[in-house]
């Protein structure tokens, strides 16, 4: 029997991860500081603050998971990459990692990020050869928690996959993001304000990224693995991307925003070890997906908002 | 006012801290989780357990201080090394760190290792050269440790120092460590069982190792600052001094014991920026130090054991 703790799991990711965990017989307990969302077969809902560790380790005891697929972390937009509250969250990290394993845990995902590379040159970024030099405190974070992890896994009968994100887009991500903000401003007729869209990203749907995060799972890979598209794109061929499928397309103005000092040119990642040894590759073409999002997008606009009644 | 708050201040090295931050003129506040010794004018005695996160965040708002220096951690011989309560010392000394900052703190000094360095090759270990390569859990969770309150230092108006010891001997060090192993079997004319001794390390006694913390914390010096002799002897020669100081010398083994696979040939510090930056150098030579601890064992071994009158 397979029992997962899921955390984060009404988060941007770990929300997708529901799914394509019972496809693969997990029995599903799922972890939101939020109010819990209505029950769904298979999964169990528990809500807990990861900060306090105490109600950390009582989940583990109370439901002996075999595996933790650990998604929590503190993400809001653009405060995230500097906050305090990254100490927070690799301590409680680690302080659920012990408690898992004390309550007889035998495998660990934990969410990575590219920030933990060093941002330079123009290779892709490759597990084994790219070297680690995060420059700002959330790609630090990240990384020390993964080198303890790591070794605590090697100490033990721990196993630890770690999964590094790049670029991700889909539904319920923040408004002020790339992908929604050009599809909002599209909806509703306002022009783009951009950079000259030159850097070259990497972008997954986030549907995608779970998906792929619950065959690390699923597998017996270790260590760090990127979960990413390994598709190169510049900024304006994702604007163009998405311009293409409004008619008349949105106005853009590029070059109307400058492009941040220090953003690297090119952060692609080489998927050969999630491709090869986790054996994942998508479904859907990026069109395919950046359909998909459009439609949801057009939905949450066309729900007129919730006025009270007087 | 310079207030501080000494962590691990009944440990082996925290509680050499005490009296040279009152030289300096810290209003010294003292933390152990163990019973609290009985008061000495200018340290205020605290008992809390820093694993408990609420606990030291209490702690931190009602003493205030500007200052931190923290040595608390797991430390007991042998099973530190490997001990999966590295994960909560890492977590708790983040905890920690947070909560300083919180209440106003200013500096924080903190206690790293010899084993965050790669150990490999005949160089001496230099702060801003030698790479960082821990093998072991304990060099990995301080390495980790540092390189997240590093960053988060640099996103507020916090100040860290961190300071890696080498090999330290003194009063109160654990009897099964080399030190007082040969002092003990001197004294109670027992033979020695030893290696070949010729590896080389960088020993220094503790209340310079403390005293020097002191200075680190005293100074505005940033980053990692070995705390180390810069001496260079072979554990022959560490052996030799001390069963010279005997009459008649211990009779000692030599090879009776295998060297330890893995066992570095050489570990010792550049002390440059301990010297040149923080200021600090020794007042006693290694002899004088060393004839201080065997006395202090001697009274030790000499002091009856307490038996329960019938």
């Amino acid at each position: 029997m397979k029992r997962v703790l899921l955390t984060g799991a009404t988060g941007f990711v770990g929300r997708n991860a529901i799914a394509p965990l019972l496809a693969r017989g997990y029995d599903v307990h799922a972890v939101t500081s939020r109010s819990t969302p209505s029950s769904v077969s298979g999964v169990t809902w528990h809500r807990a603050d990861l900060l306090d560790a105490t109600k950390a380790a009582a989940l583990c005891n109370d439901v002996r998971p075999t595996s933790l697929l650990h998604f929590a972390w503190m993400v809001e937009h653009g405060a995230f990459w500097n906050a305090p509250q990254n100490l927070d969250w690799t301590a409680a990290s680690l302080q659920l990692l012990r408690a898992f394993a004390d309550a007889g845990g035998r495998r660990a995902v934990l969410a990575g990020t590219c920030a933990e590379y060093l941002w330079e040159g123009e290779e892709r970024c490759a597990e084994q050869r790219t070297p680690l030099r995060p420059n700002r405190l959330y790609g630090v974070a990240k990384n020390a928690l993964h080198s303890v992890a790591s070794a605590f896994a090697n100490e033990g009968d721990l196993e630890i996959g770690w999964g590094r994100l790049f670029f991700l887009y889909g539904p319920h991500e923040d408004p002020r993001r790339l992908v929604p903000a050009i599809i909002l401003a599209a909806l509703q007729h306002r022009p783009v304000a951009t950079t000259d869209g030159r850097v070259i990203r990497d972008f997954m749907h986030v549907a995608d990224a779970a998906d792929a995060f619950v065959a690390l799972l699923d597998s017996d890979v270790t260590g760090a693995v990127n979960i990413a598209s390994g598709e190169e794109r510049t900024i304006r061929q994702v604007i163009e991307a998405i311009a293409e499928k409004f008619e008349p397309p949105p106005e853009v103005l590029w070059g109307a925003q400058p492009t941040r000092i220090g953003e690297p040119a090119k952060l692609v990642a080489d998927v050969t070890r999630l491709r090869d040894e986790v054996g994942w590759s998508p479904q859907f073409s990026f069109e395919e997906r950046l359909s998909e999002t459009i439609e949801w997008w057009r939905e949450q606009v066309g729900v007129p908002a919730m006025v009270p009644s007087v």
